[in-house]
């Protein structure tokens, strides 16, 4: 079941993280990393093998299905418990063979980084993302730009 | 590596059949089951893992990648003994865990149908049309929608 999870998560599996605002944070800003594989409705059984395969994460209804002609599920892991002690190891041990292999070095670099508290200072949190900057061919993170835009340091250190 | 295999194609791999206008044959017709794994630029690395696996099929690089950000290519099995001597034998062995289980299964009583050489009868034609108009959440066959259009026989008997 090992090759198969690999195998899958290499086609469909996405690890991503999203920096967005929330007054509330020391920063201004929430970095919140998940590991999200999605599938339409005929197929959730696959992300139901991936739920209890890994023993965490959950299946949600995805909200965002217009293009698509069946509901959309995705398999989600966002528990920082769980991305680091469950997700990570087992893709470290099992290794992806498509580019998404460097998104996964990424993610784990992020993890590294939020382990250490660094996601809660300003510095650490431009470290966070100039590396989610290059995951997943993303266009620059909402962060940067908006950082870029008001502060000269944040630019000039680039 | 079968279940990594295994799992990649349920995530990207696709079972078709193409039924596409030939003056040259019989029918009129060209039935060309293949079986197709794209991926991008910076993931061929997968897709040759896939033709070392299988020992066949060609990787090509894919004309329509308009909407993507890298050149897309494809891995590519289109011999009929291939298809039937080597790719439906793994996948049967091998059970998909998504949707695709049910089209690996379409395409399965295709190749049978071909076997028995039905594709180069009008009525085998159809036949296969019909399982070929269920796979991969197709709309109707073009060549079923022309039947339709001129042959009350077909459309009746639907």
């Amino acid at each position: 079941m090992a090759g198969w999870v690999t195998g899958f998560v290499d086609g469909e599996g996405c690890f991503t993280v999203p920096i967005q605002r929330n007054e509330t944070s020391a920063t201004g800003w929430q970095v919140q990393p998940q590991f999200v594989v999605a599938q339409g409705a005929s197929s959730v059984d696959a992300l139901e093998t991936l739920q209890d395969f890994f023993g965490c994460g959950r299946i949600n209804l995805n909200a965002r299905h217009d293009n698509h002609r069946e509901p959309m599920y995705r398999y989600i892991v966002r528990r920082f418990s769980d991305l680091n002690g469950v997700v990570l190891p087992f893709f470290r041990q099992h290794k992806l063979l498509t580019a998404k292999r460097d998104d996964l070095e990424k993610f784990g670099e992020v993890i590294e980084l939020m382990k250490q508290r660094r996601h809660l200072t300003p510095n650490g949190l431009v470290e966070i993302a100039r590396i989610v900057e290059t995951m997943n061919h993303r266009k620059p993170a909402r962060i940067l730009r908006i950082l870029r835009d008001h502060t000269p340091d944040v630019r000039d250190t680039g």
